[in-house]
């Protein structure tokens, strides 16, 4: 979190001053301006109109529950939220997968959602209610062609959801161009903002399927009961916004020292024959699309894999030694593989977590 | 807040560390043993089951998705908030009000929900789907006796949902005792934690109609798409269950200055014919109960309304003056009528704040 955003989050954490100025609707605050919110948004990412949520899986609920009906289904990708299946659950609807290309790279492209249309119809015989793309998943960190899928989409007049829990606020992309018709954005994921906020960004003709006025609250939509975000979260994700062109001209920068990056660790996986020959042992391997195209990586990390066998504390000692060097942030326990993010160190600080890495294998 | 909540949510600030250790459920994460507080509100409140939410409003939408189906009605205090009516509404179905004594206590009482539950036999031909009580209102700050409308619900054989916003955190009780099936409870209003956060506390034979597991993800629940609290409030949530005790034990002593405050506010109100003989201007009166048993207080000041209309900064006049004399809290351009506490606040504390109005009464 930058400093500005943490400074302010910290004035209001207490929360619910900003509802003293309320007219009916947080999102229309000017006191703070909350009211920039939905323009910044619209102006940085495209669509037409704006709903605060609590993060991106509720921006998705949002859109199952306005778009999808039970007996319906709906195309995700095997890279997928869990929640997003959640989410489709709760409507009573189903899910045909659009599949990976599987080991090493997991890619998921526009033929896989064709594939997953046509099994679909084959399956339910008719075609599905909603299309759903996640734009960057968690797990790979891979960015997909999201323009080839909301072709795909539209071909065959289907809505698309693209949830860019992980792309928006990280970098720039125009949700219109891309042909999406709601955009699930989260606030406290790639933005930089304190937590939980999000917000899902659509087209103005879904309006009236997507939120309900109520009869005797005029101004408050039935589905978010009135408000979902309050002050805290909401103060916070403003002043996330209002830095979020640094953030976007730094991101070719911070993708070219994740490349980097990857090569350190990769290499550090590499063994040696004693001769000066080096044995590609593929003891640290990024999986996942290559290069890189985002700062979310994935180790398959066989190399601490098998110093986890002998070493005491089992699973555990790589996160310890990690957080003993200030290294934090890798899953407790995890060794067979390690998902982490360099996004916003220094280049001090990204020679201290290779050093880090290099100190723990020398070690064991 | 506390300073110990407060310093472990800033430690928490940025969010989601807590997520490395879970395994399934926010509320099962041990480290740190968030899995306390579940246990910790059924001690403190009693029935059976927990689920985190948002905060209160979204515990009462979880209810009417699982008990109040399309066409159904359901019976509401009119002190209830308007969320309690969008969760109705968000369901597709229908309200009768029990309605309050009016001017100037606006209490709510046993025989106004038979009267309501008799008209809408009459309106529907059938018993409501759920009776709901806001425990305490947000604007009077009226306490209940819960205990005659669950008996009344008992009697009609309907579940019945207590809205525990602003009771639950602030005095002790039992939902068992009461005859409440499903509370709902707020964490940010009533407990001194960060939020959003709330739960619902229900019964154990609701489970079912309440809470469905993916078939997909076990463990999680459709519902709240998995999880619905993120970290940073769950960590502060559970500091301030650690030191409800001492909250709930001063709480006879936080009501007797209330009392007293209101004495001295209604005091501030009276105006003396220059004989030395005091005439009751009733400048300030409090509405809502008397003697007061919550720390919510409303003042009804037409003192105040006089002075805005000669004032150059008209309503916005008394917010101004207070916070210039450090009381924060009173909403800006309200004079006819203003909503405040004291809880929390030192004798000395509270003396500034009658000080403050004192002089601004003076002045005006």
């Amino acid at each position: 979190m930058d400093s500005k955003v943490r400074d302010i989050t910290l004035q209001y954490l207490d929360g619910y001053s900003v509802c003293d100025y309320c007219i009916g609707s947080l999102q229309k605050i000017s006191k703070p301006p909350l009211d920039l919110i939905e323009e910044m948004l619209i102006s940085a990412y495209g669509l037409d109109k704006v709903i605060l949520t609590f993060g991106a899986r509720e921006a998705i609920g949002l859109v199952m529950r306005g778009v999808v009906g039970h007996g319906d289904y709906v195309i995700v990708d095997q890279n997928r939220h869990y929640s997003s299946i959640l989410a489709v659950e709760s409507v009573g609807a189903e899910f045909i997968e659009a599949l990976t290309t599987g080991y090493p790279e997991y890619v998921v492209g526009a033929d896989a959602y064709k594939d997953a249309i046509e099994e679909g119809k084959k399956k339910y015989g008719k075609l599905p209610a909603l299309i759903l793309l996640t734009h960057v998943d968690g797990r790979w960190g891979n960015v997909t062609d999201a323009k080839a899928v909301g072709d795909v989409a539209k071909q065959h007049g289907v809505p698309f959801l693209l949830n860019s829990a992980y792309s928006a606020g990280r970098f720039g992309f125009s949700a219109d161009k891309l042909g999406a018709d709601f955009v699930a954005i989260s606030g406290h994921k790639s933005f930089g903002s304190s937590g939980p906020i999000g917000a899902l960004l659509f087209r103005s003709e879904w309006s009236e399927q997507l939120l309900h006025e109520s009869k005797f609250y005029p101004g408050k939509y039935v589905e978010t009961l009135g408000c979902t975000v309050r002050g805290t979260a909401a103060v916070s994700f403003l002043e996330a916004l209002k830095i979020l062109s640094e953030r976007l001209g730094r991101w070719g920068q911070e993708v070219q020292r994740t490349r980097d990056f990857v090569s350190d660790m990769e290499e550090l996986g590499c063994g040696w024959d004693g001769r000066g020959n080096e044995i590609i042992q593929s003891g640290i391997k990024q999986l996942g699309e290559t290069p890189k195209n985002h700062d979310l990586m994935y180790f398959e990390t066989p190399i601490f894999d098998e110093i986890a066998q002998k070493h005491r504390k089992k699973g555990y000692f790589l996160a310890e030694e990690l957080k003993k060097r200030g290294v934090m942030g890798v899953q407790p326990g995890k060794t067979k593989g390690i998902k982490m993010s360099i996004y916003g160190l220094n280049d001090e600080e990204i020679k201290q977590v290779i050093n880090s890495f290099k100190e723990i294998i020398n070690a064991g």
